[in-house]
């Protein structure tokens, strides 16, 4: 039987999702916690593999098992034994062939921004720190020239192990909630590092280094040189994947 | 001259606010910076000694010093050597005799109850994890029992260290704020433990093992063997103290 988890961790003590042998990662502690939970090596295909440091609300994962826990009882069973920054939000059964990577229709993701003089402590670990005037309507402006289909190469990392750099964003909006910026991009799929070089595009047209207009002419260089700084990934959340 | 610090930190890696030797705390680990900034130990007073695992945006400190340091500089000169669970939000001189403590004229706490199936792991260190049904009126009722000047003793620890039990509470209410119940209580003073009791006396009623009335026959008995349990310390954050 086909296992789905959707998946929610505090990502700031793990170096990322995928699993690496002798290193702390996300993945490699639901492995192990299925182990101990059914007594047998799994292997767990998840949906998308953030970075170090990078947050979920909604990742998702999947992995086969003949164990008789029914498939619902898997959340409480697995949050028994891992610890609480990771957490399993809901488990449930799929199709025998279901792919959580190649299925999802589209993802969102945020980016949180702390814009005030001092980072507060309890947000150091959510957010990225930015001391100066950020115009949101700017931002937005910039953020609308990203809608649709294109080509992504400017805001992907040179690291992006992929031969095809088009994606399309089905939306990307920028608002000042508190004290915090937040820019939120939901779109059918995301290159290395994508939303964080994005957020770093769109923090420097806020503070003025970038007009808003020059984001399509970045766009059309294709080119990752002319792209903004890549933000730090404390900052970052995926927030949702839809099927 | 006499230095005001308006202190804002994460407590989940502290030992509580005040100094001990060798021992991780807030109030040492200001005092460590200070003396790395001034070349002078210098004794702090602070307005609240926050427990192990409490966080404060707005807890206040002062110091004497000679240094020539202007002091609205303190701030920024402290964060630069402070870690970043700790920040320095404002610095200011005030009259050589001010106390933040027995000056204080209110403070305000809030205690964070994340209401939902799984405590979500980015809220772990921050909100005490109930699941279940919470009567916020009922919870709301309660809480209005407790305004004015009463003796607390129901509502304190045993191990609160004065003769003197009476406090006054000028607001004191709860709201449900996403997936989080906030307690919101200001008072010119609290016992050793009162906000962590009160949390724990109107999650009881919000639960329906307390009526609401209840409320007020405990504070009656001045008896702490009545009031309700001691929340854990992560939960609770002090807002701000008012001169």
């Amino acid at each position: 039987m086909r296992i789905l988890l959707k998946v929610a961790y505090d990502g700031s003590e793990y170096h990322g999702w995928q699993y690496q042998e002798g290193i702390d990662t996300v993945e490699g502690q639901i492995q192990s916690a299925l182990y101990k939970l059914i007594g047998q090596e799994v292997k767990i295909t998840g949906a998308s593999r953030t970075d170090a440091g990078v947050h979920a609300l909604g990742n998702v994962a999947v992995f086969d098992s003949e164990s008789g826990i029914p498939p619902e009882k898997y959340s409480y069973a697995l949050n028994n034994i891992l610890p609480s920054d990771i957490r399993i939000m809901e488990s449930k059964s799929v199709d025998f062939d279901f792919n959580p990577r190649f299925e999802a229709k589209n993802k969102t993701y945020e980016y949180h921004i702390y814009n005030d003089v001092v980072l507060l402590p309890t947000r150091r670990l959510y957010a990225y720190h930015y001391n100066g005037i950020l115009n949101i309507d700017e931002m937005n402006a910039a953020a609308k020239i990203l809608l649709g289909e294109h080509d992504f190469s400017s805001f992907a990392s040179v690291h992006a192990q992929t031969d095809n750099y088009v994606r399309t964003i089905y939306s990307c909006y920028v608002e000042a909630v508190g004290k915090e910026v937040i820019i939120t991009v939901n779109g059918n799929g995301f290159l290395y590092n994508m939303v964080r070089i994005i957020a770093g595009s769109l923090l420097e047209v806020g503070r003025g280094k970038l007009k808003s207009s020059e984001i399509q002419t970045i766009m059309d260089q294709m080119d990752r040189t002319k792209g903004g700084p890549t933000l730090p990934p404390e900052g970052l959340v995926l927030k949702e994947i839809n099927y």
